[in-house]
């Protein structure tokens, strides 16, 4: 049986990491679905920031159910020690904030401070089913954030946070607390923690043959021969890797 | 502040638990909106018992996150100390099994023989935002249970039931332990746990009410005068309520 | 230019209303479909009475906006001028009290007691693109009522009744004070008022030849020849037809 | 490579069609799943027939696409060799007609005539993830129906019928001409043809279990032991097996 | 009672039209929550226009129901009093055109010849929960507009415009002529007119205060002591507002 | 009767080619509705490509099913006649591929490598009522594609491509083979074929027509007298024309 709690607060080695970087969600994809996972993908949520499209990290995870009008007033944040508060204040260098907002866009997940806050910590990202407010602060920030749109209203209105670090479910995926989260502008998936080594190792020699292929198919080449490439083309490519020195 | 947790282990009184037998869950979402409740109904889940059509019982809670293909596989099932299997075995007399299944009903949150032994512990019911499954004998079961509908498919194909008796959403409701939930006809609403005796006792009340300003509104009065009451029905009704001692 | 004002309040023909009680929803659409018409049917919509299953009236409107919290309060239903209140009060015999509200489910456009005094008053049906509470009670009502199903919260919580007798969407279908509103099990239809009459007689000539064609077919025959009727067929209609005095 | 054309025309075996009239939607769903296969519940589509709630069948596909104002008259239907009239005289005995309607629900899929004709030549069901119209006719009809409910709109109105006998998709489950459809109370499912013969002996040993650990649970008995059997109790399943001769 | 008529036609003062041009949606949303308004947000709605992000403006609102094929057809245009012209025509400088639309896309509310006349005539903004169509040219236009997105297709084949001025829902918020709409990259919301002023005093002042925090937080300050302020960084809040004359 | 397959591989002729490239989705649909066609527009569909925002060209269509676990596996693509791969080498220059893939998003319909093989085969552009992957390559190829957003998930994952050139429906729409699709910043329609030139012709006119018209609007004209034209207006359109040589 597969752990899922096993490597929780380990930080990603510095080769998968860099692996990661230069593999595209649509590489990653089909790697897990080589491994049987067809459902990495955290389908509706863009990406708001202008500055930075890349997004590799750990997930620490945050899980919100629906707000009670009693409970979620707004004097609850004067309590520096509000869930939400300490969660933001718990998200460290290399992490992924990811938040279970159901998929509720009514009110937002997050603002701008809360966000500023989070990249300050070192973050590497920020992922949320619902919305987040403050947009255009959102644009310049230089730390990805993915979510389902933009929604002024202060999370109280919809939203309670209720605790961390717990496994969840967000955009219809499972997200164990260690899993490594990667966004580009295809979007956000979540790879199994003890699946990344493996997979960014074999995403890093797919994208290089891919690339090869690309641009075979941009100097005209027919799709019979080349993609997927047959024997003839595959050993054109151990010549173009070296000379390229890839 | 309200505590959320106070009560999550103690039954209802016999006394509350007499009154919400007779109310109508429209009557006490009214109770609730007086007190600034707006949001206590379940939007969207349907009773399929033909058995047994009102429901009054405490929340016992159970989370659901999305299913993983390597994780959630046939054979757990294999394993009597399963957290569904363990839920199962530990819903006592008087609970309502309440299901975070995130509103995804394209497998189901558990089966007949699930539930039979639910019945078999003494619980109230079964509450899932997600389906159930061999409705036919759930048709026929005396245990009034409220789902989004009917699915085949067994849990594990979107389902990973992760934890119990922590506070969760269920149909964009917040449900925690020890809460009231109660059904019927219209559905489910949800009582924060400490409204419950007041509001209990209010329901009564206006139920009362309700059954005279209907005997009159059959008897062709209009509503100018009697619904709301006027003060002159209010001393027809405190005679109607000796004469019929109510 | 078609006027949609001239018969708002004049009401139909005792021909016309016992044509169209005995006129399928499907047969009228098909006759409007002949006049270009397309959008008649008002779709998502169910009977909740078990007592009367057709519906034919003219059409009442009632128009809702979304609720402001400081002003739809429960106070509000002590005004008898309330236009909720109103509105039932004005409802006559042989009208359908048709509701536009927004398709919004998450509460109820009017109960029982309510749905009561419109029966009282002679009214013909109720017809929502919203839900109703008390449901129970609804189906013990001899008033076909039609909606998107039950909700127990009252509808101050989301909607606010703004106006009445003035042109409104219901179920994305034009309801205009005046026309014609039809009802059973596949739904509810509105025939704008300026036709009612000639489609009216058109369909019950359409519903005696598919009661005939319907016999032949439950005989054995094949569609060809019989469904549509050829020469030969509609000769043996015309006697059948003066067999069976149609 | 499976193919999926072998079996298109041929019949089901008695002994497969008879295990799987004893087979629930939700047993097959789980021998499936342990084939790998996760998507076999059409969902959303529920029974109109009150007269007989299981069906058995092989897939006749029919396709629709959506209509155009010019193409799609009411006149099209004076021919006898319509698409949809055509397919409708080419469904056989034992088939099930499954019709991809691209889950549009605003016209329906077809009427009560001709699923009255479709009935005389013997299918054994009919199967739309869109609507049917004359839902009153349907619930009287002596052969099960799966639809997304009723509409009265003729299907001119959004749909064009286009081919048949082609691999289609019905409520985004893929239907190949000759598998097999079943459907009961929790709906309907699509058993690829090639695994029909193993699944339905397979169900038929699954549902002798399971009666009997139902018949365990309602008399007491708690999971640990019971729900999966363990050894004890697969020793008494084999003898009350002898004893009812199951 | 809160009157909802009484500012329909008056313009907004300066200091609060330059006050809510300071401030967010984000900010004015909050303040509206503070005095129990939670559904101020037309979710789903975004700016079109590339040359102006901010809007704000009294609101002029215009109904549409769905469209009748024998009514709404394209000769209407010919007439320079139909409601949809002659709504243009009377929408005025500082005002929004604010258009319910029913959320229905299939259609465009409007097009950029008609938006081009509005922005001649001084209005603040267009508002619709429907669509536009020509979006090349809202792109460009000197006039904010916040749609549901675009559509090629004319309004009239969706939609029939009623009346204007009265109240309208618009995304599920109402929306009273003369209350002030204010939009950005957030999206649209909704002020109550009593409301209007005082809102936008606090507004300014919750800008500052946030504009300091921001400041702090990116220098690495934590949440605690910072967000929300303890007295001591409301003390060098003091003098950063003396310093930077805020 | 329409013919709908006559000109199925024919080309555009130029003239027809030109005017299209010169009219916008918003004056087509005009047309079309004037001619009894309402339903043209590919709803929901989004341009991904930065570099090219026009497009015209003729209707190659692929339509796609719902993938099965045990047919859909990633070894089919080893073979160069997979029909994904055979429809890439069929679409000729000034096709347009549509791909009928149901709405379903949560997996690519093709990625950027098969895109830039379409593009050096000459054709005019893609569009999908699904997804595509590799966003970033989208963005920066020299031919527009039409989408419903991104998704990393290979097609295989949801899709099973059946067959090509026969009628699909897109985005619930009809298209035939040889119908003629065009695209800009409005999103997709498609014209049927046997009105494209004559559709083509009309539109020239009243792009200029509507040009003229914007700018007397731009200068502050009315409505009245400008939009429609009166007499008195088309007389100095006349002349604007010669002076334009327009």
């Amino acid at each position: 049986m597969v752990s899922t709690t096993a490597n929780k607060e380990s930080p990603l080695s510095k080769e998968t990491y860099d692996a990661l970087m230069q593999s595209s969600t649509a590489t990653i994809t089909t790697q897990l679905m080589k491994r049987g996972l067809r459902n990495a993908f955290l389908e509706g949520l863009s990406l708001s920031s202008r500055r930075q499209e890349k997004m590799v990290g750990v997930a620490f995870t945050l899980r919100c159910i629906p707000a009670r009008e009693d409970i979620d007033v707004l004097s609850v944040f004067q309590d520096y020690d509000h869930p939400q508060r300490k969660a933001v204040e718990s998200v460290g260098p290399g992490s992924v904030l990811v938040i279970d907002a159901r998929g509720q866009t009514r009110a937002a997940s997050l603002g701008h401070i809360l966000a500023t806050r989070i990249k300050e910590r070192g973050a590497a990202g920020i992922v949320t089913d619902g919305t987040v407010r403050d947009m255009s602060g959102f644009e310049e920030l230089e730390l990805p954030t993915f979510s389902a749109g933009a929604s002024p209203t202060t999370n109280l209105a919809k939203h309670h946070v209720v605790d961390m670090q717990l496994p969840i479910g967000c955009a219809e995926v499972p997200v164990y607390p260690g899993d490594v989260m990667v966004g580009d502008r295809d979007g956000v998936i979540c790879i199994p923690r003890h699946l990344a080594d493996e997979v960014a190792r074999d995403c890093l020699e797919q994208e290089v043959l891919e690339e090869f292929i690309l641009e075979r198919v941009e100097s005209g080449k027919p799709l019979r021969g080349t993609y997927p490439p047959d024997e003839s083309t595959l050993k054109d490519y151990e010549e173009w890797r070296k000379k390229h020195k890839r």
